[in-house]
């Protein structure tokens, strides 16, 4: 098919008119979809349901240096689940703190920590005029939202499919004491499902930035999350990188078995330098008596070691690999010679990231809306909401069925034609 | 038996020949004794072991609006849990937020939000020259830590049997409006075992304090934890009171299910009015995407209703009401007439406060450890660990044996003996 900008203005007309038609008919439906949530589906859940089981009424809940998981006690995390999720992390586990549920939560008191405490021991940061953020973009709107809640300045910095702008980034942190951090989701990003090449990472473990408490907040969500077997990512493992270029405090690294496990119920940890971990302890030793051992035991028990993890992480793999090349087989076939989108094509994560035309990814998904189908807010994956092309979407393929997921990418690609022929109709 | 301040110097010199024998003849026992710890026994963790079966591999795992409690989602808690913990605080459901494992870290995040965002839009604490907070003393050493982590300068208040100071707070929040908040253990006080009276409630519910983000951090961590069946104390619910008193903002109510079901892996709760709930949720949703569901849906499943949690504290009851009549039985025995210390005589919670001859709380809990009995560290029931009078010792009797108990307390009153014969010789 010709490409919607070599059409004429009548050809243009005339597709309108069909693509009004069809709207009217979707809309008609009544349908009742969503792609916009990064959650797991139902069945990806089940194959995890074995690990009720494991932490039985007669089960010894001890763990391995002889603690009660059931009483006060072990402020860190019990030496096993260290070991998981250090070797989930590529660290060893004395280089790991076990946090509660949330690794958001474990960001965020990050950064309120940074604000009333300031960050091995330098100025906190509420008693400085200025505070900034680079933010890689598009990223993902819950760490943008800490960043503005805490009133912290927030300067885009664009992605590319190696990772973000390192030259900007190199001259921003040298030039700018204010900056003092950077969020980053470094493999199969969201929502592009890009993985930092090589020499990004070399290059993040040599910055010299001017504020002494600058910090990496490297968000590795996605670590083990692959969908091909054959085809998979690698990222190289930046706490080491660090320490080798002279730098070991200079990241924060983060992960959670949220999307292994059962989201809001996994476990969370960070990887960092002895000196940073120190820092967190410091927090961690006033805020609370302890995070849920019994969990991090249940954990362990289900996974056992990092081949588990791996196996495991197969069985989500089969259950949303389908979803994914449904959506891009759709987008392919649908829209990929009309030159009204562009879209990626990752190999792990949660998300496939797809811009439009410049102007109109409000358009599209106010109306995906109206003919029922929920799709992210568009501006949601940059900071404060504001997406200067409005041209970014994320889809989230995961949560809906196969059959639901293929009605609503269907539509998906309606409205992205009708938005575009709008657009280029001047509306 | 002879008063020791009624005793001669030659009789003190020859009970203090006695004491230092009876004191190296304990110490060769070598001992490794713990009456410091306020934790549930093992004995106590077994009688909840059947929470581990009531989530299994073939549950049902949604919560009864049909959210799937595996993933993610409901921000503030499922509604049974709200009804459970509501329950047990004796507000309605629609008053409670849900949180994690950890009543403590509510409270150290209440604080850490209002420095840096402040209290339901009044200025961020960190913002103003001087914070301070009332705390009545003796009292509970980890919430001391938290304002003294944040840089809050405490001011004591003296406790009574009905409860702190009232004329004092009243007096103090009234002229000061630097002063943003009072700790307070109301039922079964941390060390005290003391219950605030009706009347002390009412007055607290009535406070007109000069800081309009003034709150009272009410810690009734103890609301249900009786030792006996027949010897109950009563504590007036304040958060209607304050309703009533047409003061509704006053009071943040925190409670948790840490020493009724597994501590570190029980579920936490605040109850406030509605505007205070908005303050805490606008800060949980950047927060975190939600707390571990499952372990909400595991206690109700376990507790079912109010009923199960009274019938389930009965059961701790037996377990720790003989060890309370242990110590309590011995202090009465061996040092009732000495004239050489008070203690308290609680209905309820996890601790008896003892109060020695002034300036011997350090050398008695110093000496116990010569002995063998770690006690918990004298001072540390006043803000910045220091006990003007140094004769405050928080008495720890559920964690150890019944058996280790008896060894323990023995020891303990030995060393009390010690310490005051000491004292009364200028040493």
């Amino acid at each position: 098919m010709k490409k919607y900008e070599e059409m004429s203005r009548e050809e243009l007309l005339e597709l309108k008119k069909e693509l009004d038609k069809e709207f009217e008919d979707v809309k008609a439906l009544g349908l009742s979809l969503d792609m916009s949530r990064g959650k797991p589906s139902a069945e990806q859940l089940d194959i995890s349901m074995a690990m009720m089981d494991v932490l039985h009424g007669n089960a010894d809940l001890k763990c391995e240096t002889g603690v009660d998981c059931r009483n006060y006690g072990v402020i860190d995390g019990i030496p096993e689940a260290k070991r998981l999720l250090g070797a989930m992390s590529e660290v060893d586990p004395e280089e790991i703190i076990i946090y509660g549920n949330s690794s958001l939560n474990v960001m965020f008191d990050s950064i309120a920590r940074s604000m009333t405490h300031g960050v091995m021991g330098h100025t906190p940061w509420c008693k400085l005029d200025k505070v900034k953020f680079l933010c890689p973009v598009p990223g993902y709107d819950r760490h943008f939202k800490i960043t503005e809640f805490f009133g912290i300045e927030m300067i885009n910095v664009p992605m590319s499919p190696t990772g973000p702008d390192m030259d900007m980034v190199e001259r921003l942190v040298a030039e700018d004491d204010a900056i003092k951090g950077i969020w980053c989701v470094p493999k199969y990003s969201n929502p592009q499902g890009y993985t930092y090449s090589q020499e990004t990472v070399e290059r993040f473990a040599r910055l010299k930035p001017a504020a002494p408490d600058f910090r990496i907040y490297w968000d590795n969500a996605y670590s083990i999350h692959h969908l091909y077997k054959d085809k998979q990512d690698f990222l190289v493992e930046i706490l080491g990188e660090c320490m080798r270029a002279g730098n070991p405090d200079l990241v924060y690294k983060f992960t959670s078995t949220s999307k292994v496990s059962f989201p809001g119920s996994g476990i969370a940890a960070v990887a960092a330098s002895p000196a940073n971990l120190e820092d967190f302890r410091s927090y961690m030793r006033i805020q609370t008596i302890g995070h849920d051992k019994l969990n991090q035991l249940r954990h362990v028990r289900f996974f056992k070691d990092l081949q588990g993890l791996h196996d495991h992480m197969h069985k989500h793999a089969d259950l949303i690999r389908p979803k994914f090349e449904l959506v891009l087989n759709t987008l392919d076939t649908e829209i990929g010679d009309l030159g009204i989108g562009t879209w990626t094509r990752p190999h792990g994560g949660y998300f496939i990231s797809f811009d439009s035309l410049d102007g109109c990814a409000k358009r599209i998904v106010a109306l995906a809306k109206e003919a029922g189908v929920v799709m992210t807010e568009a501006g949601a994956t940059y900071p404060y909401g504001k997406d200067p092309h409005d041209s970014n979407i994320r889809i989230a393929p995961t949560y809906p069925s196969l059959d639901e997921l293929g009605k609503a990418v269907q539509v998906f690609v309606l409205c992205v034609k009708k938005a575009s022929v709008e657009k280029l109709l001047g509306r």
